[in-house]
């Protein structure tokens, strides 16, 4: 099993990553209200998860992408994992394609609603989204 | 624009490619009650959006298998597509790591429920998991 | 203010001309272990709501049809409502109608579960739903 | 099959007469990030599903107003759909008996953010609700 | 069975020990949209239900805290009910801790949805979290 | 820092506490197609989460008994947790009060489809839920 230190570590280098700076930023707001939580997402949801090598990195963006939304409750993070899909490697086509992909499996207003999240993240990086 | 013969030509072609004689099984049984909305599928969930070259086949069926286990409202459409997966070339480790990667996006119900309907359609299909 | 008997005995009504008996028997059911609830479903839910004057009764059953095949977490009580849309006087083209349309709203996996719910419940009565 | 320009054409209509300039704009704002989403939102929602004969325009309003505040995922869409009940010819009350019929399928939550909605949209048009 | 007089009163005495002047706030706010509406989150969300003595006043805020955390569609409902968790005795380490929970149970991003929620009503009270 | 062996020991003994034998029987069944994912809930979900002190087990069970009813995407997870609310001290009635609360906050389908979970559960347990 992995050392506390080491799980620590390897979530660090995954958030950078795949967030940039925003997600460190993320992290360290929630340190006033609940500090154990901000340990667990990067020990665990970024260094337990995200950093296993059985999904490229692009693709598990794509999975979370899709998911947020399909769900429909999450439009920060759904932008933050814009960000980190374009941070490592996926192109806005790509993301664009995912995003309407998912009004055939959770309806139209979920699609618009993640390309307008789309269409801002790609605004504010200043890329042509098609 | 496709002709409306093109796009169900298209969508027909998809549909078996990702989900054998399942799926046009499904679009059968749907002739009785629904029949314009088993030809929707066809034309429009399959011709139109499923064929799009923007994004790998294998990659499509990830982001599907992380919307429909992140809702944990469809099981029988996310069994459809482990299949789905696994016919265009997805791993059962690709699939798995997707499914658990949702425990961090919609919590560890989804993604237990999401690994117990995997291990249905790999038993089915004789496949390890591990 | 209606007094307590007559908000119980207007849900009974409408309860009985939405469900007939079907209703009345999850009801007495819940009796055992939430009688306060089943008090509420005919008081609160058909006596104070369903029971309004101002949308027709088979609109009603299509608004509860509709959401409850977008919510897709129900399926018991889609079935009661789908009865209980052609027990008022809506016809199974109607409801197919209306659950499909939730394809664009909530995606094909819903509208697709809502029509096999539909399905079930046309057979039960004999019924052709095209 | 309709040809695609009779489909085109048949969604153009009904978009318009749902939605007047507003669902336009919507679809126009769209062509920049996804201009195939765009042709979808006419032809395959408005088009193929929207137009359909089978359920009258302002009932067909009403099961989209109940499905999106149940969701309570769609805000935007909502308040276009609220305005659309209108212009096919439901009345504020009607749409209002609707939302609330929610509370009892989707809960008091749901409900309310439904009012605030349709609040919102019958200000706008300077419609009293009660 | 109570009275509506009775069922009313209890609601009010509920809504006022559980919401303050802020909860009465909304029901005022209803009135003109939804006036009967206003009178159920009375009399029945607050008279026949959250007023039953069946479990402690702070765990049902905790009940209540989770649901929408988990839900992720009520924003405003659940900065509501993290006021009523306060005002009926929940310290923000109780509320904090319900919130966190959810991460197993909905998702990170609804936790730290509900995370955003409640350090919004801690800053408003001048309450620290930690 | 705790170390893994910590966790990991930590974890197991508020599975144990909570679930009995049937939460071990999960991570079990879990260990052949996901056996990092069994970790996580011994180690993280348990360990990390459901040790805290902050809360007391029998809230925390009523919080995740809430989640569970209000979300209505998990019956399976839903009954391990009521059986878990019973092993750590909640009475039968309050895990019914806190399933009838949530047709407040998620409607009615998702408290009948609770309190059908909560009636088996007292059935198997051979308990009285009056």
């Amino acid at each position: 099993m992995a050392t506390p230190e080491d799980r620590y570590a390897t979530g660090v280098a995954t958030l950078q990553s795949i967030t940039g700076s925003s997600g460190e930023a993320v992290v360290e707001s929630l340190k006033d209200i609940a500090p154990d939580f901000a340990d667990w997402i990067v020990a665990f949801a970024y260094g337990d998860v995200m950093s296993r090598p059985g999904l490229d990195k692009p693709v598990r963006q794509i999975a979370t992408i899709a998911a947020l939304t399909a769900l429909g409750t999450a439009t920060a993070q759904l932008k933050v994992h814009i960000h980190g899909g374009l941070n490592v490697g996926c192109t806005p086509q790509q993301i664009t394609e995912c995003i309407l992909q998912m009004a055939v499996y959770a309806g139209f207003p979920a699609a618009i609603n993640g390309l307008v999240a789309a269409r801002e993240v790609f605004v504010e990086r200043g890329l042509s989204a098609v």
